[in-house]
């Protein structure tokens, strides 16, 4: 039986059980040993009596060490006591797996819980966190279904990059260099020619030396393209978008989020608050005044979008970035080609960006231009130019960090309190 | 509006309709311009007729070109010559974006067409495809969701290896040798002792030199593991498995599986029909009689998997391999220890293996002996053999290849006919 059906099964009378799971603490106290029993879903305090028991059961409950899977039956009884108000009476009990020494007790260092992350991972810290993670994958899907979004994928070993050469990672592949990709935008963008709204869940690879709390080697990013649909329209996309998944974490994480010093309510605003859209130049003047060395052109970065959004309680929309700040592929604006119709969307309490988006160049000879500009060499993107001069359509898109998105959520410090197996470029282990 | 929505239109005696999409097909007729206008949901005759339009509509109509971008509105009538019965009089046109000539006529090689994907990609034939590819993908979800599944992912950047070295792909990793995927099981017997049931849908990564019809360098590996389950309780799970997805496409899907030449009703046994569950012995006796060649000890290859399931309607269970053919991680049988506590599940038809699966060896000594039999140094795998120490529990899981199933839904004759961007040996553009 899983935990988290116990107290349906002692309020219908059912006492006694049987389970399974893994040992969490363990205490002797004057002939009594207590077990805390865990499983996914719950926790659970077990008692074996010394006054009760037959000295093999004991014994055999005696032996059990921290980690250790075990299976047992007994009787249930509420007990105000216990964790939870309820205690389980051991009645029989059995080792499945003995657990050598458990290195993680407490007090240890960063490092020390990244090399046994393997172990870490049982935390009620990191399954509450991968919980909300995955119904944020889940809430992200619905999303897309609920707009006839079809899901397809990119190739993960490509030959153009999507975000600068400094973070590619090139893989020796047959004889020849090819990249892992940085991003499938312009792969759904090949798909929406074929299937109109599309998305994709994959992971991206930037090889970033910097070491920050929201910047990782591999990551899984969420990408949509949309046909037909200008700056406005896909603002008004990825707002419905963070609605939807926030209400669906707040509902189905309540438990999760609180455990991770969350209060739920915080979010409410993120659901009933319209966005703020700000153009970049607003943003910039705001941003001087803490920060008076940026100026125009300037990009922002960890340090100041934390600052800009610290004490906002909705995310903030920023647009309109000066051309010379964003890659090719961007649509400058025609009546300001000085200016690229984009946004990014950064969540608040200082977590910062977590969308890059905006419309996609849709007539070739401006795409040609804006590879110039940058010094491009056209012929890997050759495909992709292509895509303009056969039935080109207005049309753009966004990608979502979903692990940013979650460790908003959670209230995570670093971003990788909320992936499994975090990769930085000292870490690939385990 | 999409054209999936025009019979409605037309049923409910809304005549006049807006319409955006591609230019599919274009004839010229005794003074009357025929165009098949194709989006993402379907297809529709227009028609342009000289004697009725004013000269600047019929120039413009007469201006398109095959592939080229253009929103109109007209008024439907019905009309049995029309493909669907259906054709609109076009009333008003506009070119979005002008093609080219379309470089995709006709009678194109096999390469040419690999070349050009990114334009491929908007025939029928690739387009419903994807379709169904995406239904596996949504229906296996849903199947997880109904067992308790939580979505979890593994690292695309590794330091071991699942599958052999012979397929693995090392990166220049900041100063270290790193290797991309092969498989997340061993990251998600990890997960299992937090997070229960867990699965992933990622990208793994096979340096495959081999140019067969189902091997590809990248694929979509649905993987999924599960605690306190042994061979036959994972066999149930996989057959209960395919029997759902293969419903849902069916379901969601039977138009495209007719345009793609596969009978819906031929998959019904698929679900009506109990799978067969037979013992390597007993099938290395049957394909004996056509391969001669093969002893005890032989692994089926794509050649007599082929033929051993081509006049079959439901997928076959191979179970209990030699142990000297499957990898270390694989569980011995306690009663039988020459033999291995797995299954590999066969595609009907011909298509072969579509799920390699089976216990996992789960106690340390065990695990230790094997790695030893196949000469595997232990020191990168020491976080996977910790799993074994610390409250170790029997548990079972499997990978599906998700594009192999849809291949055989689809009756495609490769597998790179329902994946969007195909990588193989030769192939990293576009």
């Amino acid at each position: 039986m899983k935990f988290s059906k116990i107290s349906n099964a002692i309020q219908k009378g059912s006492g006694q059980v049987e389970l399974r799971g893994w040992i969490k603490r363990k205490r002797d106290l004057k002939g009594k040993i207590f077990l805390l029993l865990r499983d996914e879903t719950g926790e659970i305090q077990c008692v074996c009596d010394s006054a009760k028991a037959s000295s093999e059961l004991f014994k055999e409950c005696s032996h059990s060490t921290i980690e250790s899977s075990v299976e047992l039956y007994g009787t249930l009884h509420k007990d105000n006591r216990a964790p939870h108000g309820i205690e389980l009476e051991i009645k029989g009990f059995k080792i499945v797996g003995l657990a050598d020494v458990f290195p993680i007790q407490k007090d240890f260092s960063t490092e020390f819980l990244l090399d046994v992350r393997h172990l870490w991972l049982r935390s009620s810290k990191m399954r509450d966190a991968l919980k909300v993670r995955a119904t944020v994958f889940d809430a992200f899907r619905q999303f897309m279904k609920k707009k006839d979004c079809i899901e397809v994928a990119g190739p993960m070993f490509v030959t153009g990059m999507v975000e600068g050469s400094l973070t590619l990672f090139k893989v020796p592949y047959f004889g020849k260099k090819v990249f892992l990709t940085q991003s499938s935008q312009f792969y759904l963008e090949v798909l929406m020619y074929s299937l109109g709204n599309v998305y994709t869940i994959a992971p991206s690879f930037r090889a970033e030396k910097s070491k920050t709390t929201r910047h990782l080697t591999e990551f899984w990013h969420a990408e949509v393209e949309l046909p037909w649909i200008g700056l406005d329209g896909v603002m008004d996309f990825e707002e419905e978008l963070i609605k939807f998944i926030t209400e669906k974490v707040i509902k189905e994480r309540k438990k999760e989020l609180k455990a991770l010093g969350r209060n739920p309510k915080t979010l409410k605003p993120v659901i009933s608050k319209k966005f703020k859209r700000m153009k970049y130049d607003e943003v910039l003047e705001i941003a001087r005044e803490k920060f008076p060395y940026l100026k125009k052109g300037s990009d922002f970065g960890e340090k100041e979008e934390r600052e800009l959004t610290k004490s906002m309680d909705v995310p903030l929309f920023i647009t309109h970035f000066p051309r010379s700040i964003k890659p090719f592929y961007h649509r400058p604006n025609p009546k300001n080609p000085a200016e690229i119709l984009c946004n990014d969307l950064l969540a608040p309490e200082g977590y910062g960006e977590i969308i890059g988006s905006g419309e996609r160049t849709w007539k070739v000879e401006v795409l040609l231009q804006r590879m110039k500009e940058d010094g491009i060499d056209p012929k890997p993107y050759q495909w992709y130019i292509d895509l303009r001069k056969y039935g080109s359509v207005p049309h753009s898109g966004f990608g979502l960090g979903l692990e940013r998105l979650t460790a908003w959520y959670c209230k995570a410090k670093h971003i990788r309190d909320v992936v499994p197996f975090p990769r930085t470029i000292n870490r690939v282990y385990p």
